[in-house]
């Protein structure tokens, strides 16, 4: 039982919060039920620590039944473990006030553009520029809710494994194939190559939404959620598409553009 | 020039976070540039006071210009003030962080469930339950973007008027008749004597979003942001609707779920 708050343990699941510990240990941090649930489901062999606050077990049953499943599924030669810790050490570990009792720290998943490009993708999503964890982490759950091939975060952009876009991704991090750091001019000349048709989706487009075929190949461009997409992003696209606005709103956030974008190919796609 | 930041002014407009304080007021507090904006745009009679932060008004023009579009916007025998402040009196007042250097202390704009069911509604939003800010905000922001007739606010959800919600609706608080604090029987009764169709919007709905009728009148009716809607209240409406999910993610959030919905609305009636 981990009881120690000062521990050099601690410190380094805590140093997880910021990007140049996550990438110095090659490791990131998962927080809360929903996250660790899904991790453990999709991806356990990526998983180097569970650390479980052990009085939150007795009031959540599901959280031991996690760790156990998850060490079931260890290979013969594996011995995988999950540390009991004190309240208050799980919450020094995290960076949310509320850690829900269980957190991990995992290895990436991303992966090459090659690899998330493969396959004859239907359609994909771009992230350019997006620096709100909140609104990436929604983004990626909504790629992952309309069944979108791929989600791919360009090098300007916020860190997946921000703890922050990691928890609003509630596990979709590990649903879909996603890449991270490649520049926009690397991403968009790989889909082309993959055949995919470039929409760029920002308030400024001529296009609507309604009018765009969707039925065939394509990637949705996503840019900054307080500026859009700069103009050269938007011109390097096929056409650069808007929501419309039927009321007097003036815009909306990127995370409900994006999902209804995304909706919209899911709805010509299936 | 408003300097003190202990004045009683100061304190009272910084009280204006807590519901307690906005209803002894029949007051509340309105920040940020977009939304200052929206409210001197469309209900600029509603506004008791503006305070405006000297030094930011050098880098932003625009809000020195706001202030006066709504002195000369005065009635003959109107008198507006416009109380410049420091900085520091601002950030005082404020429930945000980045006040971005305008605040407005207003009167309410709801009105009453009759009035905003007048005139046959072509689709509304119903929230009950709702208890997350961002979350009721971005549905009352995506059904001004989607042309909706009006929003109805259940007594059991967050007051629309507490500074996050505020935030979050980044002007449409004004754009579309809002209606609050009246219990959800009278809802639904006042909505089925407007000849509205109640279609209840919860994960576990058996009809799928793009089955449902939506070019007749019709009600969303949108629960709590983590458990849905309660079993009466489903039962109490026409159908139980979910928006599809293609991919491996357990849910949608509440905001991109009435996204999703109201875009179909505004589909089928646009």
């Amino acid at each position: 039982m981990i009881t120690n708050t000062r521990s050099d343990r601690v410190k380094q699941v805590r140093a997880l919060g910021r990007r140049s510990a996550r990438e110095k240990a090659g490791l990131f941090l998962v927080e809360g039920r929903q996250a660790v649930r899904e991790l453990i489901r999709f991806a356990p062999e990526t998983i180097r620590d569970l650390y479980l606050d052990a009085e939150a077990t007795e009031r959540h049953p599901d959280l031991r039944e996690m760790t156990l499943s998850w060490q079931r599924d260890a290979e013969p030669d594996e011995r995988r473990f999950v540390h009991d810790c004190s309240a208050q050490v799980l919450a020094e570990m995290c960076d949310t006030e509320q850690p829900q009792g269980i957190i991990a720290v995992a290895r990436p998943v991303d992966r090459a553009l090659e690899e998330v490009l493969a396959g004859s993708p239907k359609f994909v999503v771009v992230l350019t520029n997006v620096r709100d964890p909140g609104n990436a982490g929604t983004v990626i759950r909504g790629a992952d809710a309309t069944g979108a091939d791929a989600v791919i975060v360009s090098d300007s952009s916020v860190d997946i494994y921000n703890p922050k876009v990691v928890r609003s991704t509630v596990g979709s991090l590990w649903h879909l194939p996603i890449c991270r750091g490649a520049a926009i001019e690397d991403i968009f000349a790989r889909c082309r190559d993959a055949g995919l048709t470039l929409h760029a989706a920002d308030g400024v487009g001529t296009t609507l939404l309604p009018d765009v075929e969707l039925s065939t190949p394509h990637a949705w461009v996503m840019g900054n959620e307080a500026w859009g997409l700069e103009p050269e992003v938007r011109e390097a696209c096929d056409d650069v598409v808007r929501v419309p606005i039927y009321g007097a709103a003036e815009s909306l956030n990127l995370a409900m553009a994006a999902t209804v974008c995304l909706y919209a190919s899911a709805g010509a796609q299936h």
